[in-house]
Formats: structure tokens, C-alpha cells, sequence
């Protein structure tokens, strides 16, 4: 089951990468790259960092399938994507919180600090999408308006607190990652961000 | 002869950098750097993926030295480049070949999927000129308008189907190199590039 | 006493990366990253290229704790951190000084060649600052207007003809710090910068 939320994960990251290279009018090639970068970035950087090499996606062909695959659908129906907003919206919102917890379970194997362990979860589930930004050099949109790190950060916490009392790893697991996604579904909803630190007349 | 081919794609490949970074009005430092990350960057992003570590520029002193030299010379005799851009372009253009082969064959020893060894080789003859244009706060030419990508996978295939028959290891590895090599000519000669994905009254 | 050399260096990075995420309006999160890729992204670059991973600051809980401190300061008392100007110029030039010795030191473990391990000093020194002008989608300060790079190589070269005496490691170790220490200092007091390569006319 975690298998297929990853998968379902990968598939909305890649077409969001898809998206974002389209507004940059890059050609067949540039919107692949940006496609796998989107949904493999993040976990290459955090195995890179731990050391875990082979990355991840080179020894699994899975996750080249379906990111061709998305990419490939979504560069056909793009007209029509916007059919599926909700549903890629809930893809990466399920995603993020897999890929946190994956991130996290990565980190305690390597038998790092708890605080290291949640910013390589949080690593996981957002740098996809800095190395996406920095490729179609924009600045990063989650340096600017943060959209999932909080989330990720709270599942964290959650799941460091839960692993203190005599509650079964599944658990745990399942837990955390609902705190993610229903943190990041309350943000969206309610259009909660992160505190202005800029005084108003500034901005 | 192929460490020949090597120095010279290498040569090339610096050489292209320093020109990207006077256009950037770079200082000496600067060109230098820009001189070799497109030199070395797309085999030092493979060797990281693939965890061989130290990256091979750096267990090799040799390449440190071409790439100064060449970055040298071109710094100096930067108004006379241009009758060299011929042979530039075709040491480019064999350097690319054989980056590619490179490439799958620490794949293939890696034991990963030939789609992942293909991945691997382009990467390592593209790669450099990415992150090159990242440096320079460029979107990397490369996903705008493909010049490298599809003769280095054609290549790859090549490679790969190549084995399949009882043919010496050697052969395969010219012949793969000099598709890579044609197909790149071609393109360049009969200005081919990938189907173009945008309907044109919105580009 | 290296260790409290390294903390300050690490503040007085993290402090300027805060300033430079301030004026390009990044929220809370993009700060704290942009803050701690300032201060330990060009010791994460070296030890990915050597293969020394988890990577240094992962395996010490203290960086972190440093880093979020300073930034935390840094964000409250933004509006009084010119009174600290000097002072943070002074544990920033002190800070490239141990650091590159710390990357120097790290080659020579690795068994790499002398100029290797003067590039590896560099890079601890100068490239959490490059990082964080790709991240800020600037073309990095460092490659236009070099400030830090001549300091850190005429150290390492000290530190390289020093050891052919018979002197004791821990003082070849301060006389090279020192020299990439007055190098910077006498840089900056006198504007000395690299000779400009572009001919008047043209600028």
C-alpha cells in the first residue's frame, strides 16, 4: 500500500513538473528532465547527503516507467489537466506525506539526530520542487510562500513525540503522515501561511 | 586513444565554458570555475549518483591541468577563437560520443537498468553545460532547445542492442560512439530538432 | 579552540545568508535554509565529492543548533545588525581561514593530490555562499567580483611549502590560517581585486 501512495505521489510530482516546464516553453527533452527532477529530487538529495548510493530511482525502473508515463500523458492531454486539479492536488498532498515519513525512517537508519531526521523528511518531500524552480531559475516558491514544510515539519514532530510511548510502528507511521496531509489540507483551505516578518510599509 | 579523446572533448568542453563566462563579464576566478564545471560537472553529478566517490577529476590530476590550460589559452586568445570553432565543435562533438559511452559502461558496472545506464551516459555529456547555465543564472540551453540529448540516447540504444549480438565489446563501444557522433552531425548540419510541442500561434 | 573558530565562522555565515534571504523577501522557512546553505553548503559540497558521508553537519547536532540560533537573532534584531558589521566581518574572514584548512585537511585524508586539496579548501570556504546565490537566482557574487577565492589559495599554497620544512603540524596549520586571515584583510582595506580581464572600452 505505502508502494502504490508513492507511485500516486510520483505521478502528480512529475506532472507538476511538467506543468511549470510548459510556462517555460522548454522542448520534449527539458520537460522529461524537469518532470523526473520534480519527482526524484528530493529523495536523490537526501540519499546523496546520507550516502545511500546507487540513488533510490536507479536501482527501482519503476519510477522511470511511470514518470515517462505521467509526463508523456500530460504533455498530451495538458488542455484537459485541469479536469484533474483535485485529484493531483490530493496525489501530492498524500505524497508529501509518505515521502516525509520515508525521509525520517531514512534518516533513523542512519542513526541521526531526530532534528536531522525531520529535515531530511522535510528535504524529501520539498526539494523536488526547489531543484525544479532553480532549474527554470526562479527562486525557489517555497522559500517565498511556504506551502509544505510546515506540514512536513509538524508530521515530524508528531512522529518523534508517538515513538515515545508503547504504540506499534505502523501506527506511528500512519498517524504522522495524516498530521502532514490534514496540516497542509487546513493550510490550503484556510489560506494560512507561515507570519509576515516584513512590516507592511515594506512590501 | 580514448584518453586522447578524453583530453580533447575535455578541451572543448572548457574551452565552451570560459566563452559562456565572458559573456557573463565573469572575473578570472569566475571563468575558471565555469571552465570546469562544464568540463567535469555532468561525470561528477554521475559519479555522485552512482556513489563513486572521490569523483574521478579528482583522482586524476591531469584534467585539472588540461582545463587550466585550456581556459588559459582561451582567456588569452579570446578575439582569434573563432577560426578555432571548427575543430572545437568536433572535438565537442567526439567528446560527447565517448562521454555518453563512458557513462553507460560505470552503469553497467554499477549493474543497473540499461534505461538508467542510458540516463547515465547522457547525463555525463550534458550535464556540464546544465549546470554551467544555472551558474550563469541561465535556463540551461539544453531544455530549450536540445542539441545533445537525442544523439547521446540514440547512442545508448545502440549500445545496448549492439550487445545483444556476438560482437567484441570494442566494436560496440566505436560504433555506438560514432552514432552518437553522426546523429549529432546531422542534426546540427540539417537543423533537426525535437517535434516542437507548441501549437504556433501561442509561441 | 578550532571548534569555537568554527562555530563563529558558522554564525557569521548563517547571519549573512539571513541578509541576503531579507532582500529578496523570502518567509520564515526560506530564511532558515538560506541560512544554513550559507553556512555548511560548501562543506557539504566537499564531503560529497570525497564521498565522507552522512555529511559533516548531519552527524553534529550543534551546526544546527548554531545555525537556527544566529538566524533567529538575526531575523528579530535585523534592523541593529549594522552595529555588528565589524564583528561579523571579523568571524567571517577568521571563519574562511579555518575552513580552509579544515577542506585542505580533509583532501590530504582522502590521499588527493596538493592542488585538489587546495580546490576542496576553497570550496569549504567560498561555496555555501555560491549555493546561496543560485538559491536567490543570482549569478554568484563570488565569479564577478572575487572575494574570498585568491585568500583561501595563497593560504593553501603556504600551507603546502610549509609542510616540506621540518615545522610542527599545528603551526603550519595557524601560519597558512593566518596568511588566508591578512590576505582577505589587506584585500578588502585596499580594494586589491584580480586583474580585470575586460578592456575598458567594452564595460
Amino acid at each position: 500500500m505505502f508502494y502504490t501512495i508513492d507511485i500516486l505521489g510520483t505521478i502528480a510530482f512529475a506532472i507538476s513538473g511538467v506543468l511549470v516546464a510548459f510556462n517555460k516553453k522548454m522542448d520534449l527533452f527539458g520537460i522529461l528532465i524537469i518532470a523526473f527532477v520534480t519527482a526524484v529530487g528530493g529523495g536523490t538529495l537526501r540519499d546523496l547527503l546520507i550516502g545511500d548510493t546507487p540513488v533510490s530511482w536507479m536501482t527501482d525502473i519503476t519510477y522511470t516507467y511511470v514518470i515517462l508515463g505521467a509526463a508523456i500523458f500530460a504533455i498530451i492531454f495538458r488542455s484537459k489537466i485541469n479536469y484533474l486539479r483535485t485529484s493531483l492536488f490530493l496525489f501530492d498532498t498524500i505524497g508529501i506525506g509518505l515521502y516525509t515519513l520515508v525521509g525520517i525512517e531514512k534518516g533513523l537508519n542512519a542513526e541521526l539526530h531526530p532534528i536531522i531526521c525531520i529535515a531530511l523528511g522535510t528535504m524529501t518531500a520539498s526539494f523536488g520542487g526547489v531543484i525544479r524552480d532553480i532549474l527554470c531559475n526562479e527562486i525557489p516558491v517555497i522559500f517565498r510562500k511556504e506551502i509544505y514544510a510546515t506540514a512536513c515539519i509538524l508530521g515530524g514532530i508528531t512522529y518523534f513525540l508517538l515513538r515515545e510511548f508503547p504504540i506499534k510502528d505502523n501506527y506511528v507511521f500512519v498517524v504522522a503522515g495524516i498530521v502532514v496531509i490534514v496540516v497542509r489540507l487546513l493550510a490550503v483551505k484556510f489560506k494560512i501561511a507561515l507570519p509576515n516578518i516584513y512590516s507592511k510599509d515594506h512590501v
